[in-house]
């Protein structure tokens, strides 16, 4: 019997030093002096943190610019200028979707990330090309990350006819989530937009993950019509809001009842930790008991151009936007860069204990609040116990 | 005639390839083919940018945990907590200030910073030892880089009795502001605390920088007492208001009339472009003709772990905290850490013309929207035309 991989002296989820062994892609064994068989490759290592890998919840591989060369951004300043400026720049720029999301996903992989769920563009203009490009990346790269995908009508549904019938195509071309926008802000018709939404989330039998920027009033009401229907369709603990916008709102009148709803119907929440917006807390988030995933969104896109996938860095952004300073608030920071994707991925056997798949990165730090502060290069990556990148860099490179 | 330095073939400024040449520390020529006595060391760069040296304008060099073993944060979370908490630790810990200060120089000038504006406390437990480590600090230092001090009243003026007298100590010592805090939220005399802050100033003849954490009508009120003695010693001009979360009010009632009293009695505003708190807009600061520059704030200290000095982090900080998304505000954010900073401190001969000091930094990046968002090492630091720094690492180390 062989083994994949025996990992010496590290520290397992932060803990003491212990050796952990991996087999048939899974942790078979954390101790102390493990055994492997003749021939199981070794990695020794001097107390770094092997932790579990990072979970980039919330990204869209099709939009990134990364390794293209600069462009000048342009766009106005409204959600809507920027949308239209995306649609115009995808071809004038030639964002070849296979090709950027193969980058973003080398990138990621180097930083640690295991697990990666992409809303794709879908849209009368660009029509299934930029799914196609994200399905095809995603069947290239399956032995080394795992990637969910959601179909996402990022230029609105009901105002766009036609988008409704792309979103069904994309749904029968195997995308794991039905996504969503703004029902009432961009797409002007929130009963028509939820309605089309939960309609193909119950004929494809998958879940359902809104981007909601509403804010205030505007955005309770929303969720308050996403309610009625995770109710009336029974599906609780199948759907994600991302975002989340309206939950930061400084009122508590309107925040209380909404947690409330969301913890009851396990309905979860994303967030970036954004700085210029308001962003819901996830001190009340997790409080309130509701899961609570992050990500990256956009990496250096038609949007902004900041950002580089690091979802370590997106702990920190987290941190700093919830003012967790405290070494255990830090960790809350990583758990939900972690475990909370995860959890909201329904990710299976994930984690660092014995029978968990064995997706884990090595950081050299004292502890997790360390590797957040510093976010050191990650010495090592696996992704079922075989090694997918190395000192930061991925064993594989994209086109 | 000698010459300091050769720049043959970076872009100045962001523009096109030129060569610069330094003599006695300033910028003598910038053009084409230029030619240089013989001996002058020559720095060859393939079209990289040279850009003015970034300032950060507010920091606390004494308070930095850098390169210390990792401290588990476990203070309170109101700023009372982390203020006790930190004058604790600051003699448990054993945070020597003029150790500290020289690895937080050592890490900024790695990272193209040539000015810096550091707030040291003051206060009836620590006395001026701070002050004494941070003053060696810049003695020894000053050949590297341009350091202005505040002396920084940080666990009150008023409400601890003997700290002004300490404050009158500590501007006699050497400092080049008069710093103060929160007024009436920290020291709970308003009317005392600026009376000493500008008692000081006048005394001294030194100008003022407030951090101003209070926020909506509280901080409202203690600008308009700043205003009045602003007015009362004809101190236009010389009067810098830190953080100023007031200004992120969502309230334009409040915000708009301090907006032109801050424009028409020339105070400057200082900010971090801060994630989990109110901030000033920097579009709005500019465009009412306020001064605006930008520090890092501390340095992984004992109020949180994050930072790690870079100025150009900041600038991206401010972008995302403000949404300059546009190349054109990326470029703002970066003119904030640079020449907003410099004109509040007043550095003579900033910037990157012919006649400015050579204190300088160079990137490879297409412009500056890319050097913001890309952040990378910086290949060469020059101060007064001496190369302080190469390929990330400075020339000389702190103990």
């Amino acid at each position: 019997m062989t083994a994949d991989l025996l990992i010496r002296g590290g520290r397992p989820g932060g803990g003491p030093v212990r050796d952990l062994l991996v087999r048939d892609g899974r942790i078979a064994a954390i101790g102390t002096d493990l055994d492997a068989p003749a021939g199981t490759p070794v990695e020794t290592l001097a107390g770094e943190l092997v932790l579990p890998g990072l979970v980039d919840a919330h990204t869209h591989l099709d939009k990134t610019l990364w390794g293209m060369p600069w462009y000048e951004n342009t766009a106005g300043p409204t959600l809507l200028n920027k949308i239209s400026y995306e649609r115009r720049m995808r071809r004038e720029w030639e964002i070849d979707a296979a090709r950027q999301s193969a980058r973003q996903i080398e990138l990621s992989l180097a930083q640690g990330t295991t697990h990666i769920l992409t809303h794709v563009d879908i849209d009368t203009e660009n029509g299934l090309a930029g799914l196609e490009g994200v399905l095809a990346a995603r069947e290239d790269w399956k032995d080394l990350v795992d990637i969910q995908v959601a179909a996402f009508p990022q230029s609105g549904l009901m105002s766009r006819p036609g988008t409704l019938e792309l979103m069904r195509e994309a749904m029968a071309m195997g995308c794991d989530w039905v996504g969503g926008l703004d029902p009432y802000a961009i797409d002007r018709d929130p009963k028509g937009h939820l309605d089309a939404v939960f309609g193909l989330a119950e004929a494809f039998g998958r879940p359902v993950d809104i981007h909601l920027h509403e804010p205030e009033e505007m955005g309770a009401l929303t969720l308050s019509l996403i309610f009625e229907r995770v109710r009336a369709l029974g599906m609780k603990g199948r759907v994600t809001i991302s975002h989340a916008f309206c939950l930061g709102s400084e009122r508590a009148h309107i925040v209380g009842p909404l947690l409330d709803e969301l913890s009851e119907l396990d309905i979860a929440v994303i967030t970036t930790g954004p700085s210029g917006w308001t962003a819901p807390s996830v001190r009340q988030l997790r409080q309130a008991g509701i899961r609570v995933g992050a990500g990256n969104d956009g990496v250096r896109d038609t949007w902004k151009h900041y950002g580089d996938a690091d979802m370590l860095d997106r702990a920190m952004f987290i941190g700093l936007r919830n003012r967790l300073c405290r070494d255990e608030e830090v960790a809350a920071a990583f758990d939900i860069c972690t475990y909370g994707g995860a959890e909201i991925m329904r990710c299976a056997d994930y984690g660092v204990t014995v029978g968990s798949a064995a997706d884990l990165f090595v950081v050299e730090a004292s502890g997790i609040a360390e590797a957040v502060a510093r976010r050191p290069v990650r010495k090592l990556v696996t992704k079922r116990g075989q090694i997918v990148a190395r000192d930061g860099e991925c064993v594989r490179r994209a086109p």
